[in-house]
């Protein structure tokens, strides 16, 4: 049996704030500490950007003449247009009311993961980045909260995403460590001795959509949840790992 | 807390067999019975569209001439492509060991969503359809498994697909019943009062992918799983509120 934890009462974060001492209280007061071999620690962007200061006050953004054709184009604000080319290496799509990236940590998402929502009393002028470096982030969290040793616990770093084709978002790992974010079973055979033909499987990605039960979106969101219970195979890499390069894009 | 169970001694599934009573059996054995509200039984496509018989013996398969162009084209088997093009309503694309199609359903996915791995023993010839109607098929488990009233119980058909820009596969919901498979959030606002950026969820996705964390892949799958203590919202909708109309693709 696997058990998805709600981590509540983590207080409104702000820029330079202890991120992994209030996780690390959190569940320490949900009974869940110390973490265990099987747990995984999924933790919302939003907290992890706040945390870092990736807060943007778009009264000082400067938009370029690219970001101004652009929001022509996509009918938003000329201000966030610049920061999503900031953030970004390449153009996706833009049409009116749609503009999806590459971000420069290779996921391809709308405005380049850039939310003007629940980001804080009075922010309505203000936007907020991804975190720099989530895998780093991810490393730095389970070194602070896993320190005698770190087998069979990971941390993911979770965003939404929408997905051409289907309505909706669900949940995506940009940042994870201590587990395997790609899980290759390639050259594995079924329970017939077929080879399989699904040989990739996206667990980071597959764990952060499963934390989504719990940290939802907007009024009632909880920030992070404990996952405890899963089977992690061997291995460690980031979410970078799931990112498909662009010479590998089939939709380019 | 949200649990997720897997259901184990689920015999190896045939044409006819009554799916719902073994699945009804292995909750009981499991402690499960009776389902409550804010519970999700998600079954894998693979047993359902096997006691569906869904199952073709490839060597009465014969392709046309679509079907062997363009399994030259994808270098696949000219008699899997014939299934494919008869499950479909569109090409989304066609390449070397690449053939994404838009299902009879409205999903987009490989090879119509078509399986030859895993599918018993001595199958080399053969290859498992999608079900005819996993919507309706997601009610009347629904109906089966919880006969006294559905309120807050739901049923979701799950499968895996692989996705654009991204490596690896996760769960996707083809069918569901009892939930909202698309939750609209749409006018709703997040804590600070600022209307919400992220306005629909893929509720039955979510949940389709959490089960993945126990049914998995290959040799140790588990063909189903029960999801205990979500907070389902109001309405009831199946999984064709997920696919986005061709109309509408951004991608095509």
């Amino acid at each position: 049996m696997i058990a998805i934890h709600p981590l509540f009462d983590i207080p409104e974060i702000r820029e330079g704030d202890d991120l992994a001492a209030l996780l690390g209280d959190s569940l320490a007061a949900a009974g869940l500490m110390p973490l265990q071999s099987g747990d995984v620690l999924v933790v919302t962007q939003k907290i992890l950007s706040k945390a870092e200061g990736r807060m943007i006050d778009l009264t000082t953004v400067e938009p370029g003449p690219d970001a101004q054709a652009l929001a022509e184009t996509t009918r938003k604000d000329a201000r966030l247009v610049e920061l999503v080319l900031r953030e970004s290496s390449a153009v996706v799509r833009a049409v009116p009311h749609v503009l999806i990236t590459r971000h420069r940590l290779g996921h391809v998402m709308a405005n380049s993961g850039i939310d003007r929502s629940n980001i804080g009393p009075g922010d309505a002028e203000r936007a907020l980045l991804l975190p720099l470096d989530p895998d780093g982030s991810a490393r730095r969290l389970l070194d602070r909260l896993a320190p005698g040793g770190t087998a069979g616990i990971g941390v993911v770093i979770s965003d939404s995403f929408g997905r051409p084709w289907r309505h909706g978002v669900v949940g995506v790992a940009i940042g994870a460590a201590g587990l395997p974010a790609l899980v290759d079973r390639r050259g594995e055979e079924d329970r017939d001795g077929r080879r399989l033909e699904v040989t990739q499987i996206a667990l980071a990605d597959q764990i952060a959509t499963a934390a989504t039960l719990v940290t939802g979106e907007g009024a009632e969101s909880v920030p992070a949840a404990l996952i405890r219970g899963l089977a992690l195979p061997d291995g460690d890499a980031g979410a970078g790992a799931l990112v498909r390069p662009p010479e590998e894009d089939l939709f380019r």
